[in-house]
């Protein structure tokens, strides 16, 4: 690969879970704000909005739906929010029906926006030191998040992300190998398990040198197990919720 | 907002749309993959894959399909799949079910780790000097999108990227004040359309520069007109695709 500052920073990314008991400063915020805002958006419709979450009280809700203690705790946590309602307001300041709003295309759009300035905004921190880990847990329950932020209609909390000063160093997570996920042409269909024998071992030692203590397993063994056997329980309430929401109502 | 290479790069950031007649290198394009392999993904699962279209006939299925005259010409077109029969295969192959694979919630994961990819490989790029615009248009009719790619069950393609080095030098488009986009707690329901004025008349003067022979409206016009009203036709066939794919089968 091509070496400069930037690429050597995706490429070493880690999520950091450990925090030193700091918030960021409004400098940084702007920052990171900036990085979100300048990301592209589908059709310009600029279809996203950041929530700051600095209420205690919101904080520990929010913690107790990911289940995950550095949620809400030491940095800042914010949660990105696929957020159709601005658009929603200016139609209808305007005297103008809700037009495609509520369809799946234009939620679809509103997620990606949401998600491509997630993605700016972790390595807009890490370029400034920080570190940063995406929270998908904050949908672990989704109807009790959007109740705990007080969101309105036509938004829908897609990712959080919990961000600070890194209080911890961990190793660089082996990914897959690039002949696994990037294809010329064709998608394959001769994909066999046995080729991962290689990197289920590269995984297996990472983990073992992570914590020799805890048993995790290789990486086919993770895709095998319990990520995606155990019930969930209310994480299936997603699309539920999004209904309530009077998100991609013509899904069905 | 703090100043560095990567803060810069990602606030000065625009879609490229004309480029060189000249293909990425091997090189570069080990360079893209790598961000994108090195991207955080939900659960480690790693559900996404990228099919680089290099077939003359492909490229021109997809141009036709996003029906934008850049897509599939001069640079390169990736697109960006949010892949889950990768883990299928892993599970069968060893005489699983198929587990979560079909939820709502593991799709939306799934589709979570590409987009989040496809921000890195659009930053990376643009480290390199190379200039990108990410394709929601290539779902304009997603059904003919899996089939001209030859996709699988399992898969859906959530974007393509057109990449190369730029031919155009752009101006910077305008965002939301940061303002309209993030804030602290609350979600603001004191939202007045009247409020975007200044805005409306900075995009309006940017659009008059880069173009002044071709009138386009202002923020607020554009989301009153017919972004959210046309008939896009094929476009509302995505959630039926989906489940023509076996993804997000419980969503009803």
């Amino acid at each position: 690969m091509i070496h400069n500052q930037t690429t050597d920073l995706i490429a070493n990314h880690r999520s950091i879970r450990a925090f030193k008991p700091q918030a960021l400063t409004e400098d940084q915020l702007t920052t990171l704000y900036t990085a979100a805002s300048h990301t592209s958006s589908s059709m310009f419709m600029q279809q996203f909005s950041i929530l700051h979450v600095t209420d205690e009280q919101k904080r520990a809700a929010v913690r107790e739906i990911a289940n995950q203690p550095y949620v809400g705790k030491d940095g800042d946590l914010l949660i990105f929010i696929a957020d159709l309602h601005r658009n929603q307001q200016i139609r209808q300041q305007l005297g103008l029906d809700d037009g495609r709003l509520h369809t799946t295309d234009i939620f679809f759009q509103a997620v990606e926006d949401t998600v491509l300035a997630v993605q700016n905004v972790v390595t807009a921190a890490e370029s400034l030191g920080l570190g940063a880990v995406v929270l998908g847990s904050v949908n672990n329950d989704p109807a009790a998040l959007v109740k705990a932020l007080g969101l309105p209609k036509l938004t829908f909390p897609v990712l959080g992300l919990q961000v600070g000063i890194p209080d911890q160093e961990p190793q660089l997570k082996p990914r897959l190998p690039l002949n696994f996920v990037a294809f010329e042409n064709d998608y394959p269909t001769d994909f066999k398990v046995s080729d991962l024998k290689d990197y289920d071992q590269v995984v297996q030692t990472y983990y073992d040198l992570r914590d020799a203590n805890r048993r995790i397993d290789s990486f086919t063994k993770q895709i095998s197990g319990k990520k995606l056997t155990a019930d969930p329980a209310k994480r299936d309430g997603l699309a539920q919720l999004l209904r309530d929401q009077g998100l991609a109502l013509d899904w069905q």
